[in-house]
C-alpha cells in the first residue's frame, strides 16, 4: 500500500479523467501524473533520499497536491505546515524534523526570509506555480522545474515507510511530529470511506486544511477512488454554494459552524444543490435543530461524523447517515459513532484496567491506522502506545450499542474553530511575561467558535497589565488562533493538593451557564 | 491487521448483539467468541501450531463458521474441502496440504471411513454439532469439547501470515492451493465493502459456498463490520423468500440464474423484501431483461457485480449500483466494472507489454489482495506471478472509462453453475478410459447453469463407447459438476501445427447459434 498508487492506476484505468479543480485550472489525472513526476525530479536532484522530509506551506491548492504526490514519488515524508502558525513555530517545525526544503504558496513568501534566519536546517525555498516575481526569497519556482525537468520512476516507497510528520499541539508546551507511515494514510482513508459510505462516481469539494489529517484525508479519500475534487483555499459560504452548483459537488467536509453559515446564507436557496449527496463532519457534535434545518434545506444530502486525531491517521469512529434519521435514540447525535471496522476502542482507568459499557475512562484504540509514534520523542511515544494502544487523552465511554461519546479531555485541550489549542502552550507564552505571577488557559464555550481561548491570571504584587497586552505579547510568539480572545484578572487561582491548577471551577465561573 | 479482529470489536462494543442466524439457532457475539476460543484450545490440544492446516468438510452453518475462526484463533490455517469434491478430490488436497485434522458436518460422515483409507495425512476428524451420534467415524465431537473446554488466547496470527489455503482446479490436470494471508483476506474484504457500498446497520443473508472464495468473502465481510448473518445450506428460493422477510435481510450475493429463480418464484409477490438493499453477483454478468424484471419486483434493491478469483482474495472489479440505472451507456452491463481501489489493473500483450485503452490483452493484476502463491508449487507460483502481477489467464480489455471487460479465458475453463471446471481435469478423466484415442472438454452455453462441460471423444480404432458410460467412468474420479454433461463422438479433432486440439470449431458447432 503505497499513496502514490492511485497516480498509477489512473494511468491505466482513467488518464483524461478529470483529477483536480482549482479556480480557473482544471487537470487530468495524466497531466496530473506529469506535474508530480517532474518535481519529484527535481527534489531527487536536491538530494531528496528515501525518508526525508519536505515541507509544504500554503492554502488548499491544486499545487498543494501535486507537492504532497510530488515529495511521496521522490521517496520522501512531507511536513505539512499549518498555515495559521507564526514564523517561529514553523521554524521550530522545520528544526525539529529536519527539513531542509520547503515548498511555498506565492501568499507565503514574505514570511520567506525571517523563516531563514530561524531555521537552521532550511536550506531550500521552492515557491509553488509561477508566483515568485521579482523577490528572491524563493531559490527558484515549480513551474520552471516542471517545465525543465524528466520524469523519474516512482519511489515506491509504501507499508511501513514513513510518509508524514504532522506537528499538533503538545500537552508539554511544544508541539509533537506525528509519524504516519503509507500505510496508516492507505489503510485509514480506506477505512474512514467505508465507515461513512460516500456517493457513486462522486466529486469532492475540499475546504479542509491540506496542514490538518482531516482535510489532507478527504483529498486522498478522493485521489484513491480516482474522484476529481475541487480545491479552495479556505471555507467560504457563497464560493462554496456557487461551487456545488456548478461542478456538481457531492461530497465534503465541514465543521458543524461551517454548515451553519453555509445554510443560512441569504443566497442559499438560489443554488441548486442537489447533487450533495454527503456532507462529513467532525471536530463537534451537530445539535438537533440545525440538523431539522439542515435536512429540511438539504432533502438529497446524508451527513455523518467523524470522530479520529492525527496519531488515528484519522478517523477512529463515525457516526453514520442513518444514525441522522428521525427516530434514533434520543441524544444518539451527542455520540460520535461507531468504532470503525479498523479499529479496536477501549475504555480503560487510570491503572489501564478495562471499563465495562457505560463506565467513564480514557479512550484508547489499536489497529493498522495508529502512528508509529512522535518524531525523536521515544518517551512520549511509548508513553502513548502504552501496551500497544494509543492513548487518545479524550475521556468517554461505550454505549450498549457500541456508540462512543466523549465527555471530556484529559489532555488540557481546546477546540476553536476546528483548531486543537494546547492550554499549556498558551500557559507557556504567557508565563513569560514579567508581571505574571500564575495563569491558567481554558475553553469557553461560544456559539461560532465552538469553544474560544481564554486566559486567567494572578498578577505578581504591584504588577499592572490589562488584556490588550496579554493579547499583543502572546501574537507575538504563537499562532493567532491561539492567542487568548478573552483574560480575566484574579486574586488567587485553586490549587490541588499536588499544587495543579484546578480548571473545573474556572469553566464554571466562566462558562454562560455558570454566570447566570 | 487479524481476521480474528472482529470477535475482539464485538467482545468490547456489542457483545449482546446477534452474530450468526442458522435454523431455528441464533449466538450473540459473546456467544460466538466463545465457541470460538473453546474448540481453539482442543486445537491446540491436538498439536496445531502457527500455520498448520485444518480442513472443513461442509454445507454452510454457524458451525461452519465458528470452525474457521477457531483454526484462527488457535494459529491456524483453514482448508475449506469443496463439498461436492468426491473422495479421491478431497484426499489430494488433504494430503497436498498435509492436513492432520478434519472438522466435519454430520452430513459428510459418512465419506470418512474411506477418506481414512485414502488420505495418508488425515489423523484426526472431529464432527461438528452434535450429530456423531453411533458411528464411530468420527473421533469426537465439537459439542463436547466446547462443553469441556477451557477457551485459550487469541494466536492473533495476522498481517502476512497465512489464513488460508484454498484449492482451485488447475489447468494441468490437479487443483492448486492458493495460498492467501491474513492480510489478504481482511483487505480484500475491506476493499469489496467499498467497491460495492453497503446498506446501513445491514443483516446479510449467505446461500454463496463457504468454502468457495465468494461465500467466504461475504461471511467475512459481515463479521468485519459486525452485522448479524443468516446462513443457509444452500440455494433455495422459498426459503431465501421466507428468511428475507423474516429476518427483515439487507445484502446477499447470488449468480444471476439464482436471483432468477428468486425473482421468478410463483410466490414471491406474497413476501415483503422490502428490507433487500443489495444484490451482489458475480460469476456471470447480467443481462438487460433479467435487470429490468429485477428491478421492477425489487424497487428498493440496489445490484453490484463483482468480478474476481480466488488469488485476489477475491474482488479485483466491481459494476457499482450507478451502472445499473437507466440512462447507462449500452453494453455496460456487459462489463465487470472499474478495478476497485487497492488493485491496480493492466492489459498485457502475449510479450507482456502494455496494451492501450480498448485493445484486448491478458486482464493482470497487482495490489496487497494477491496470494503470496500456490502451496508447495513454486514454478507455477512464479509464473501466476511473474514481473509482480497476478496473471488472471481471463483475456479482456479496459475500455476509455476504466471499466474493464472480460471476453474470453485463456485458462482453458468452464463455468457452471457458479462453479470453474478445468477441461484439463475433465480431459484426463476421460483419457484413462482405455477406449479413448483423443478427447477435447469444452462448455456450451446452458440458460440454467450459464455453461455445461461437454466432451468430444475420438475412439481408438474398433472400440465402442457410449455417452452414459463416460459420464459413469468420470463420476468415480471427478466431482458430479465436472462431468460431462453430453458427450459427441468424432472421428477426428483439429490440430494447430503444435499439436493442440483447437477448440473454438467445437465450441462454435456445438452454440445453439452454431446449430442453428
Amino acid at each position: 500500500m503505497h499513496l502514490t498508487q492511485p497516480v498509477h492506476k489512473a494511468l491505466l484505468e482513467r488518464p483524461e479523467a478529470t483529477a483536480l479543480i482549482c479556480k480557473n485550472r482544471r487537470c487530468s489525472f495524466a497531466t496530473f501524473a506529469g506535474r508530480v513526476s517532474r518535481p519529484a525530479a527535481e527534489l531527487r536532484d536536491l538530494g531528496v533520499h528515501a525518508g526525508e522530509r519536505v515541507a509544504i506551506l500554503g492554502h488548499n491548492s491544486d499545487h498543494y497536491v501535486e507537492s504532497l504526490y510530488a515529495t511521496w514519488w521522490a521517496g520522501g515524508v512531507i511536513n505539512p505546515l499549518n498555515a495559521r502558525w507564526n514564523v517561529h513555530e514553523i521554524a521550530f517545525s522545520l528544526d525539529d524534523s529536519q527539513t531542509r526544503i520547503l515548498l511555498v504558496d506565492p501568499a507565503f513568501l514574505p514570511v520567506v526570509e525571517q523563516l531563514r534566519g530561524l531555521s537552521r536546517a532550511l536550506a531550500v525555498v521552492l515557491c509553488l506555480g509561477e508566483g515568485r516575481g521579482d523577490t528572491m526569497a524563493a531559490d527558484d519556482d515549480v513551474e520552471s522545474l516542471i517545465a525543465a525537468a524528466v520524469p523519474i520512476e516512482d519511489a515506491r516507497r509504501g507499508g511501513e515507510d514513513l510518509a508524514a510528520i504532522m506537528y499538533t499541539g503538545g500537552t508539554t508546551g511544544r508541539s509533537k511530529g506525528v509519524m504516519l507511515s503509507h500505510g496508516n494514510l492507505y489503510l485509514g482513508q480506506l477505512s474512514a470511506c467505508l465507515a461513512a459510505p460516500r456517493p457513486d462516481d462522486a466529486v469532492g469539494l475540499n475546504p479542509a486544511p491540506l496542514f490538518h489529517i482531516g482535510g489532507l484525508g478527504l483529498t486522498l479519500q478522493l485521489m484513491l477512488r480516482l474522484c476529481p475534487q475541487i480545491l479552495v483555499p479556505g471555507f467560504d459560504e457563497a464560493q462554496m454554494l456557487s461551487l456545488i452548483e456548478r461542478e456538481r459537488a457531492s461530497e465534503t467536509f465541514l465543521v458543524p459552524t461551517m454548515l451553519k453559515r453555509l445554510i443560512e446564507h441569504p443566497r442559499f436557496a438560489e443554488h441548486d444543490l442537489s447533487s450533495l449527496a454527503l456532507v462529513l463532519y467532525g471536530a463537534a457534535p451537530i445539535d438537533e435543530p440545525l440538523l431539522a434545518i439542515a435536512l429540511e434545506r438539504l432533502p438529497h444530502t446524508r451527513f455523518a461524523q467523524l470522530y479520529g486525531m492525527t496519531e488515528l491517521s484519522p478517523v477512529v469512529a463515525a457516526l453514520p447517515p442513518w444514525c441522522h434519521a428521525a427516530g434514533q435514540p434520543r441524544g444518539r447525535l451527542r455520540s460520535v459513532g461507531r468504532p470503525v471496522p479498523i479499529a479496536e476502542v477501549r475504555i480503560v482507568g487510570a491503572s489501564g484496567a478495562l471499563l465495562p459499557p457505560g463506565s467513564v475512562g480514557e479512550i484508547v484504540a489499536c489497529g493498522p491506522m495508529v502512528m508509529s509514534g512522535y518524531w525523536n520523542l521515544p518517551e512520549q511515544s511509548a508513553e502513548a502506545l502504552r501496551g500497544g494502544w494509543l492513548h487518545t487523552g479524550d475521556v468517554g465511554y461505550l454505549d450498549e450499542d457500541g456508540f462512543l461519546y466523549v465527555v471530556d479531555r484529559l489532555k488540557d485541550m481546546i477546540v476553536s474553530g476546528g483548531e486543537n489549542v494546547y492550554s499549556a502552550e498558551v500557559e507557556n507564552a504567557i508565563a513569560q511575561m514579567p508581571q505574571v505571577e500564575m495563569c491558567a488557559v481554558i475553553g469557553v464555550p461560544d456559539e461560532t467558535w465552538g469553544e474560544c481561548v481564554h486566559a486567567v491570571i494572578v498578577l505578581r504584587d504591584g504588577a499592572l497589565l490589562d488584556a490588550e497586552q496579554v493579547i499583543a505579547h502572546c501574537r507575538g510568539l504563537i499562532a493567532r488562533y491561539k492567542c487568548p480572545r478573552g483574560v480575566s484578572f484574579v486574586e488567587r487561582l485553586s490549587l490541588s493538593p499536588a499544587g495543579k491548577i484546578l480548571k473545573q471551577p474556572l469553566r464554571a465561573a466562566l462558562s454562560p451557564r455558570g454566570k447566570a
